[in-house]
This record gives structure tokens, C-alpha cells and sequence, in this order.
């Protein structure tokens, strides 16, 4: 297959003030490098839009953030249409951060195998990519959730959400669910098993949680922060798990705002332990091995925000940060 | 010995508001029942002042704040006066929850016997006490700190931090005080050990602490809250322990304050995970095993801001709910 001479990319432009705008981004065509050594051309399929793109973009991290101009980074999973490395050959599936295009140059090294037999490439950038991994692992190693246990889960129509609440119904548990649109709340209790689903757009929100959760929460799935995770923390019952995971609530606000109260956490004698997906990495294929028969049976469900072209992705993020996306935000180049 | 027919008691007047007055306690003085079957009368001989009366009385607790009226909660030691109760005699000494008053009828359940060749009586409320067992339980509990760590630790003067303190450096820590006054920094530094101390009420506060810390912190001793413990999130090292005790910074108010910035927490994926000393109650005998040699040989210093009578109480707690007390705070009524 001949390559093109050039890929084309979406760059960054401006670091977002807010919620992101469309010209903080820009399309750009560079050129295409031929492979050296160990390297392989990807040709993308799937680009991952994640939440954590807008603090990484705000300075919130311990990286750099990207330059101006920089590729906007993210992950994608595509096909290996030229290969100068001996462990992908031209038609491989693979995962990778390549960044926000169309075609890469990857290094065979930072890019995982994906079988397109267990289950839709596509899913290797959801459930069973890192958002799952997320939720996988957060619920092993914090939430560990016992029969009878009452599990909370924000962002529960979410990518790392529903899967996070999926795996603690299995484990017996009560699950209740926090979103924002009724929509996702009605999806959250049809597709994904939650008992109950309460919205935190609702002026009620608080009561509404607490009246979902009687006997209080044993299990805090945390991807929110602020006002939600302060609610749920008046909430949570003695050695209560916390999986503090997330805080796309402030992910749109240029400065720090106010977190919650810490008191109901020392007197529910909870832990508190933050998670970073990447320190469980070397559990892919234990992972891998107990949620893909999952997914492929339909006992875990699992939802895509589909859109299509790699110019629609700023307009798609945009949509994802304002809360107007479902399940994992994908951005569709190629089937 | 003829007992007094009556008894003189602090009962509370009015629910503070901000910093205590004087005018919310008062003097009463009430019949001294003769102790039923089980029971014994106890003269005290030391009142404890602690900071949870505080809150205590802010309703800020799951248990009902004391009725208008009710003698100030509190504990004491003493020594039994009359006995009607086959395991406590004449002449022993005893600590318990007797409230602010000179006598008590107490059943002899919950009362604990204080070994007086141990170490001076009045130390069975502070560092071989509720104070000390805290320190110990958070410390071997959560902090569990390793040679070489960075210990963070407020209250640095305090009866619970300066345990804190000692024990970490035990340990084979560095470690480092928070404080007010630059008289306790001083003696954090001299009589605790503390590599260093600071004061949090510096406008220079935040350098300074990060000053003080350059390789960060693996574990803190949170018994302050708000913004002191939101600088300290902010230095945590990976898999630091925190151990959240307190929030002395608002006790003094009647609302409750946005809290600190949980992004450092996920960041250093620390393990966060209140500490309530009533959990450890069954081991004390352990912790006491441990701690007493120690402070009886002077490994483990200890301080002690005493004032003496019954009348002085609501004084002597009024300065030490405005910062001006140093170590534990007594009130002496018999020696």
C-alpha cells in the first residue's frame, strides 16, 4: 500500500480558558516519516477522547503540558499499514498514543496488540481499554466491594462509571449512580444495572443521594470531585472506600476551587487512597483475561459517543467537557 | 473520710459562638449522691481540657451536644474516696469521663486504674492518656513511617503532636512541626525533637513549609485541617500517609469551611483514612508497654499547661481554644 506523503493532525492552538472552544484547536498537514528500525506506520481507526486531555491542556498535571502547535495527545487504536519492526506485521491492530491523527509513526515499543476476535478493536480504547482498566483495578485494589455493600458510582454512564458499577453489582453489591443528564441517568439503571441513578444537575441532588443511599455508601467511586464527592462523603459509613479517581468537575476552571470537608472522612474512619490508572499497567492481561468473556457475552455493557472524521474531534470534545457525550467518546476515521 | 454533701460542677450555660466566653459556662454546685452498688465517689485531682469539647459543643458530632445545664464533659483523674464497688478501694487512683466537677459518683465500668509508680497521675490524661494512645494508634496504624521518611506533624507542641513527633523520630524520621506561636516551634524543636518547626501563622507559611520539607512528605499528622493540611496535600511524596485526626482550625466556627484540594492526594496516591482513638481503646495496655518506659527514662518528653482550681477551668480552656497554651492542658484541682 503506498502512504501518503503527508498525515494530517489537529493541533494545539490555544490552552483552553473554560470549557473548550473550537479555535483552540487547528487542523495542520505535516509530512510522513518513513519507519526506521523497530518502527511502524499506524493507520488510525479509533482516536480516544479523554477527560483528562482538558487539565493536561490547563497546566494541571506534573508533565509539561503540550506546546503550542504540539499534536494534541490521546490514544487511538488503528492497523499497521507499513512495518519496519519485527514483532507487527502490516494488518496488526494495534493501541497507542498516537495523538490526534490520521496516520503515525510509532515505535513498536509503546504500542499494544489488540485482537480484533475478543471483541470490537474499538473497545480496546473503553471497556476494555484504560477507562475499564480504571475501573477494574480501582474497584480491586480501594473499593474491594462486599455482597450487600451499597456502591456509589459518579460519572456512572461513563466510560470508567459504568464499568466501575457493572463490576460492583457483580460482586453483590447495590449500585447507585450519579450522572448529569436524565438521559444518562436512564441508561445508568437500563443499561448498566444501577438500583437507582439520581442526577447532580437536580436542585435536590443532595437529598435525592441521600435518599438513594438509606443505609449510606461503603463504596465511593470518585471521577467528579468537588460538590458531588463532598455529598457523598457525608454519606459514607464506617471503613467506607473512597476510589478518588477523577475530578472533571474542575476540569473546566482556570483556578483551584474549594474541595470538599474532610470531617465525615475521619469519622467514617475511611480511606482515602488516590488511584492513577498507570501503576497498573502490568494487569492488563489479568484484565483482560476476566472482563473481555464479559463483554463479549453482553454481561458487561458498554456504550460509544461516536463521531465522525478527525475534524469533528475538537467539535466532539467539546460536546464530551460540556456533558453532552455518553458512554466513551470516540472519534470514527476509518471502519 | 465524711464526704461533702455537695458538689461543685462547670455546667454549660450557652453554645459558644466563635472563640468560647467565659459567660458560656457556669458555676453550680449540686447534691453528692452516696455511690450505689457497683459505684465508687472519686475526687479529682485532674481535669482534662481537650479541643474535641470544642465541636462538641458546636453540635458537630453524631452524638447530641450536652443539654443547657449538664456538667461540661470531660475527663479527670482521681482517686477513689468511697468504694461500693469490689474492685476499686480507697485510695486508688482512677481516670475517667467525670465531667468538670471536684466529685463524681462513677460505676466502676468505666472507670480505668492509673498505676501512680507508672509515671505522675496527671499524665494518664495526656501523654500515657487519650492524647498519647492517639499519636501511637495513628502513627502504628496509618503512618507506619520507615527510616528516613520525611514526617510531617501538627500541632507540632501539642499533647497529641508532640507524641507524634517523638515517635516518628523513633523511627528513624526526619521530622517536621507545624505550630503557632513561635514558643511552641521552639520547643517542638528543643524538648521534641523536631528537625524543624514552623509556624503556620506566617504570612510566608506555605514557603516556608515546602522549605522545610525539599524532599516532600510521607507522612502527615493532620490535626489541624483547612488550609494547613491543604499545604501539606500539596508536598505529599508518592504512597504518603495521611493521617486525618483533627480540625482544630474549625472548631471555632459555626460554619463549616470549603476544605482542602483533593487533586494532590490522587497525584501522590496517598492513602487518606480517619482516625478515631476509640477504635484502639483494646490496646492500651499494649501502647502503655511501649511508651511508659520511655517517658519514665525521658526518651519521650512531654508538656503540660496547668491551672489550678475548679474556676479556672473555663479560663484555661478559652486560652486553649485561642492558641495560647503549650503541651497538654491541665486544670490542677488537688495534687
Amino acid at each position: 500500500m503506498a502512504l501518503p506523503p503527508t498525515r494530517q493532525v489537529v493541533q494545539v492552538l490555544r490552552y483552553p480558558d473554560g470549557i473548550p472552544r473550537e479555535q483552540d484547536f487547528g487542523m495542520d498537514r505535516r509530512p510522513l516519516a518513513a519507519p526506521t528500525a523497530g518502527e511502524v506506520v499506524v493507520r488510525n481507526h479509533w482516536l480516544s477522547l479523554d477527560p483528562c486531555l482538558r487539565p493536561l491542556l490547563g497546566g494541571r498535571y506534573a508533565i509539561p503540558r503540550p506546546e503550542r502547535g504540539a499534536v494534541v495527545p490521546g490514544g487511538a487504536v488503528g492497523r499497521v499499514v507499513e512495518s519496519n519492526a519485527e514483532h507487527l506485521g502490516v494488518g496488526d491492530w494495534v493501541v497507542g498514543d498516537t495523538g490526534w491523527c490520521d496516520y503515525a509513526v510509532m515505535s513498536q515499543d509503546v504500542l499494544r496488540r489488540v485482537d480484533p476476535d475478543l471483541a470490537p478493536p474499538s473497545t480496546a480504547l473503553g471497556v476494555l481499554g484504560i477507562p475499564g482498566l480504571t475501573a477494574w483495578a480501582g474497584m480491586h485494589t480501594i473499593g474491594r466491594p462486599q455482597p450487600g455493600e451499597t456502591v456509589l458510582v459518579s460519572t456512572a454512564a461513563g466510560a470508567v462509571g459504568s464499568v466501575a458499577g457493572q463490576l460492583a453489582r457483580r460482586a453483590g453489591c447495590r449500585t447507585v449512580g450519579i450522572a448529569g443528564l436524565e438521559a444518562k441517568c436512564m441508561i445508568a439503571r437500563e443499561a448498566f444495572g444501577f438500583d437507582e441513578c439520581v442526577s447532580h444537575l437536580s436542585p435536590g441532588f443532595a437529598e435525592d443521594l441521600r435518599a438513594a443511599c438509606p443505609d449510606g455508601i461503603d463504596v465511593y467511586f470518585d471521577n467528579v470531585g468537588g460538590p458531588v464527592l463532598e455529598a457523598a462523603l457525608s454519606l459514607l459509613r464506617p471503613q467506607a472506600r473512597v476510589v478518588l479517581c477523577g475530578l472533571s468537575s474542575q476540569y473546566n476552571q482556570s483556578g483551584r476551587p474549594p474541595g470538599p470537608n474532610l470531617g465525615p472522612v475521619i469519622a467514617a474512619r475511611a480511606t482515602l487512597q488516590g488511584l492513577v490508572v498507570f501503576d497498573h499497567l502490568d494487569r492488563f492481561d489479568e484484565f483482560t483475561n476476566e472482563v473481555a468473556p464479559l463483554v463479549r457475552d453482553g454481561s458487561v455493557q458498554y456504550r460509544e459517543s461516536v463521531s465522525d472524521g478527525l475534524a469533528s474531534a475538537p467539535t466532539a470534545f467539546i460536546a464530551m467537557m460540556s456533558g453532552r457525550n455518553l458512554g466513551k467518546s470516540l472519534v470514527r476515521l476509518a471502519e
